[in-house]
C-alpha cells in the first residue's frame, strides 16, 4: 500500500482519498425530491431550481438519497477528528489482526506554524527554518524509535494489540468510509472550514473535488446557501437596523423589484410593454422612464424569481422587526 | 387515559405533552463542554457567556449531554411527522396488542383555514362559518362511523391489527419520545416555525416551554443564534453590498467600537480616561471630543466583547467580498 | 402512479417494491473487510468463507458498505411500522403539498383472520365468508366516503393539510427508501418473521428478494446463521444439559470429529491413510477399524473447519456449564 | 486530574469510569413498555417477568428510555475502539484546545502476553519475566521522550495541534460519553466478551458495575437471554438433531411438562389434586402414581410459565426441523 491508487488524490505526504463507488447524483436529489413533492412540483421545471430550493429552505432528506463511498489514508489523529462524524459506516485497518506498517506523516516546512493567540485551537505565523527544522528532526526520530521498538517486541512474539500501543499519532491508517451527500457537505462544511486543522482539510477538500463532479449542482448551491451564507444574530440584527437608513433599504427593495420584473421577463418571453405593469405589481416605485432606462442601461440581471421574492421580504423584516 | 395528566400541557381537544423526566440542564452544557477544552477554559468564567459561545459557533455536542423525556397524545397525522426525527426514542401506544381508543381530533373552527395560494404546503385566510361547519361535520362523520366499524369487527373477534385500517388519521395516539437537547433543539426549531402545521406546532411550542425552564440559558441562546438570526446568501450579499453604501459601513463599523470600548470597560472598570485609547485600538476613528459627547451621552450598549469583534469582522467581510 | 411500474414487485392490491439503485454487492463486502484485516485474511481466499464468517462473529460493519434504495408503496399503517427504523433515510409523498389519491388497501379474504387468543398482536383462525365480506364492506364504505369527503373539501379550498385528516390509514402512500444491507437484513429479520403482521411481510419479502439477487452470499449467510439460526438462554441450557445425557454429547463430538477430518482432507488432498491421525488430533476417540468403517460407508459431510471447530467447543461448554 | 475522584471505578493504571448522572432504571423501562401494549399487559402484573419478556423476545426500544452519562479516562487506543458505538454522545478533552497532560498507559506485567496463534486478534501465553521488563522499559522509553519533545515544542510556540502527532496512543485521554440502556448493553455484551482487548474490557466491566446497580432486573435479563446465551446455526441444528435421539427429546418435553404444572401451581395456588390435569394439558405422559412420586420428590423447579412454554415449543422444533 506504498503507492498511491491511480485514482486517488494525494494528501499530505503519504496519505489519499479516492472515490471507490457511488450512488445517484443530482438526479436522484431531483428524483427523490419528486416523490416527496407529488405533482404540486411539475412547475419547477429544472432541476437546478429545484435543487437549490430544496438546499435554501433546508429540505435535507433528498440529498440524504445520494451515497458516496471513500477508500482514505491518514494519520491517526487525523482519523480521530473524522470518525466523529457519527452517520458514516467505517471498515478500518486494524492493528489488532495486522502488523503496523512503517508510514508516518512528516509535516512539509510550509505547515510547521506558530500557536494562535486568538484562536484556541489554530495555529498561525512564520517559524523561523531552524524550529521547522528541529520539529522535523523530532518526528522522524520518534517514529523511527516508535516503530523500531514495535517491531522488536512483534518478532519477539508480544501481543500486537499491546505492542501498537507504542506508535505515536501521526502513523498512518487506512479505512473505507460511506456517507450520504446530506451528511458529507456537512463534514466538509466544517472540516474544509478555515477553522479546521489544515491536515484534515486536506482530505476535505479532495472528497469536495468529488462531491464537485459527482453532484454539481448540489455542490454549487451547498456554496451559496450555507458554505458562503452569512448569517447575523438576533444581537447583530439589532445593530445593524439601528443603522441601516431607511432610505437604503428603499434602494434595494427597488432593485429587487427589476430583478424579480427582469426575471419574469425572462422566463416567459413578452414584449417589452408588459414589462412595467410587472414591475409595479412586484412594489417598483420608479416612473415608467426610469424604469425604461435602468433597463436598458442592462443594469439588472435576471435570475431565480422565487429567491428574489425571499429576499425583498427577508429585507423587508429588517426594516420592520 | 381521557383525562389530562396532572403536571401535562393540554395541546388540540385531547393531546397533551408533559415532561416525563430530564437528565441534566444548562450545568450539564457546561460540565461536559469544560472536560473538551480543559484548562484552556479557565478564563470563561461565566456559564451563560459559555453556552452562548458554544451556540453561536456550533459547538453542538455539549447541548447533547442533556436529555428530556416526554409523554405525549397527539393525532396520527401529527405523529406521522414527528417520527421523522430519527434520532428520539419512541415508545408508541400499539393497535396491534391493544384496542383502539374513542379518541379523534376535531380542528377548532380558528384553525380551519383555505389552502395557501403561496406556500404549497400551508394555510392562510378565513373560512365562512358555512364551510368551517361542514369540515366539523364530516370530521365527526367519518370519526363516529369508523370506529363504529372497528368496534363491530372487533367484537366479531377479526383480528385487531387489521380491524385498526379502516381509522383516520385524526385518531390519537400516544407515546414515550426520548431526545437530548441539541436534537430537540432542532425539532422545535423546524416544527415551532410559521412554516410548520399548526396542529404539530402546538406540540413543539409546549416542549419548548419545558425546554425553557430545565436549560433556560441554552433556549435563549438558540433564540439569538438559531432562530432568529438571519442568514444571508452569497447571492443576497451580492445584492446588498451593491446598495449598501460605504458611509454605511463606515457608522456601523463605528458604533461597534463604540460598544467594545463600553464594554471592555465594563468587564473591567477603569477610569474614563483610560477609554479613548481603548477606542482608538479598535478602529475608531471620532475625535477625543465627539468621543466624550457620545460616551456621556448614553448612547452605547455594553455587551459581549468577543461577540462584538465577530460582528464587526463579519461586516468588514460585507465590504470587501 | 395507478399502474404498477414494470420493474417492480406487486405488493398487496395496489402497493408495489422497486429497487431504484444499489451500490456494492458481496464483492463490496470482502472488499473493506479486507481492509480492515488487511494481509492477515489472505489465507481466506474465499469470498463466500469470508462473508460466512463474518455474519457468524457478528463483524457487521463490512455489511454496512452495501447501499439499497427502493421505491414503495404501501398503506399508511404498514409505512407506520416501517418508519420506526432509523437508520434509512426517507422521502415519502406528501399530503401538504400534494393532493390524496383514490387509493386503499382492501384486504384479500384469504388474508382476513381472527385475532390469535395466544399472540396478542397477532390473527389466527380461518373466519367465516359472511364476516369477511363484512370486513370487505365496511373497508369499501369507510375509503369511499372519506374520499367523498376529502374531495368535496379539497375543491372547497379548506387547507390540504387538515382535510386529509378524515382519511383512514388503508390510504395508500409512496417513497424512497434507501438503507445499507445490515439495516436492511435486520429489517428483513424482523419482519419477514411470523410474529410480523401480514402486510409488512409482503413488502419485507419483496425487498428481500432483491436482496437475494444483489448478494447472495450474504443472504444465505443472513439466513443459516441469524434468521434460522436457534438461541437457548442460559435458563433453557441448565434445562438441555440436566437431560442431554453425556454419552449423547459424546456421540456428538465423535462425529464432529469426524467432519472436521473430512474437511481437512478435502481442503488438502491427502492419501487416506493420513487420516486416521488427523481424525484422532481432533479428538475422535473410534478404532482404526471403526474409522475406516464409517469413513468408507460416506456418512461423513465435508464442510467449513473453522465452523465445525466452533461447534465442537459450543457443545463441550454444554457439558461443562 | 492526577488523583482519582471519589465516586470512580479505577480502571487500568491511571483512568476511570465514574457515572456522572442516569435518567431512569427499570421502572422507567416498564413505564415505556406499558404505554406500548396499553391495557393488554395488565396480566404481567411483575415488573421483573415484564422485562424478561422484553428481553427474551428483542422489544429494544423500552430499554431506549434508560439513559447513563459516563466520565471515562482511557488511553488513546482504547478510545478509539470505544468510539465506534456511534449511537453515543461525547465530549473529549481536545489537545488542539488544551495542553497534553503526561499521563501514559504503562502495562501491568500480567497483562503482557504473547500473541495468539489461533485468535488473530488476540493474547496468549505467558510472556518470560525479562521480555516484561523489556517491553515495560520501552512503553516508558517512548512516553518519556515523545512528552518531553511535545513539551519542548509547545513552549518553543509551535500549534498545538501540530505539536501532538508525536504523541504515542497509549496517552491518557478523558470524556464524557452518554448513551441509552439498549446501545450501552450492546457495547458491553461486545466489550467485554472475552474476545475484546483486555484494556477496553477493563472499562467495559466498569460501566457493567454501574448498569448492574441502576436497573438490575436489565442487567440479569440482558445476562440470562443474550450475553450466557447460546446460538445454533442452521447448520449446527442439523448436526444436533441427527445426534439427538428421540428419547432424549422426550425425556426434556416431559421435564418441562412439569416444570410448567409447578409454576402455574405456583402462581395460582391450588390443591395438589388440581396439578395432574394441569400436566395432562401441558402434554405430560407419565402416569398419576409417577407424577405424584416426582411431585413429592421435589425434583421439579418453579419457573416462567410463558418461558417454559416457549422452549417446549423451540425443543418441539428441533425434532421435527
Amino acid at each position: 500500500m506504498n503507492e498511491l491508487p491511480k485514482d486517488a488524490i494525494k494528501c499530505l505526504d503519504k496519505g489519499f482519498v479516492r472515490l471507490v463507488d457511488s450512488m445517484g447524483g443530482d438526479d436522484a436529489i431531483v428524483q427523490s425530491a419528486r416523490v416527496s413533492y407529488g405533482k404540486g412540483t411539475s412547475k419547477v421545471s429544472q432541476d437546478r431550481g429545484l435543487i437549490r430550493y430544496l438546499m435554501r429552505h433546508r429540505h435535507t432528506t433528498p440529498f440524504e438519497m445520494v451515497e458516496f463511498k471513500f477508500h482514505c489514508k491518514m494519520p491517526i489523529f487525523v482519523a480521530r477528528q473524522w470518525v466523529r462524524h457519527r452517520t458514516a459506516n467505517i471498515n478500518e485497518y486494524s492493528l489488532r489482526y495486522s502488523e503496523a506498517r512503517d508510514e508516518f506523516y512528516y509535516p512539509d516546512p510550509d505547515n510547521i506554524e506558530f500557536q494562535s493567540a486568538l484562536n484556541k485551537q489554530g495555529r498561525m505565523g512564520e517559524v523561523d527554518s531552524e524550529l521547522k527544522q528541529k520539529v522535523q528532526r523530532y518526528f522522524k526520530e520518534i517514529s523511527e524509535r516508535s516503530f523500531e521498538i514495535y517491531s522488536e517486541l512483534n518478532e519477539a512474539g508480544v501481543a500486537r494489540e499491546l505492542a501498537r500501543a507504542v506508535l505515536p499519532v501521526n502513523l498512518y491508517t487506512e479505512w473505507y468510509w460511506k456517507n450520504d451527500l446530506h451528511n458529507l457537505l456537512h463534514f466538509i462544511g466544517l472540516r474544509s472550514d478555515g477553522h479546521a486543522q489544515y491536515e484534515i482539510r486536506v482530505f476535505s477538500d479532495a472528497m469536495a473535488s468529488f462531491v464537485k463532479e459527482v453532484a454539481p449542482f448540489a455542490w454549487e448551491a451547498y456554496q451559496d446557501y450555507v458554505v458562503k451564507g452569512m448569517r447575523f444574530s438576533k444581537i447583530e440584527q439589532n445593530l445593524l437596523e439601528r443603522k441601516l437608513p431607511d432610505r437604503v433599504i428603499d434602494d434595494i427593495q427597488e432593485d429587487v423589484a427589476y430583478q424579480l420584473t427582469a426575471s419574469l421577463h425572462a422566463n416567459k418571453p413578452r414584449s417589452d410593454e408588459d414589462l412595467f405593469p410587472l414591475y409595479k405589481d412586484q412594489g417598483g416605485s420608479d416612473s415608467l422612464d426610469d424604469f425604461n432606462l435602468k433597463w436598458s442601461s442592462g443594469e439588472i440581471d435576471t435570475g431565480n424569481v422565487r429567491e428574489l421574492r425571499e429576499f425583498k421580504s427577508k429585507i423587508e423584516t429588517l426594516r420592520q422587526s
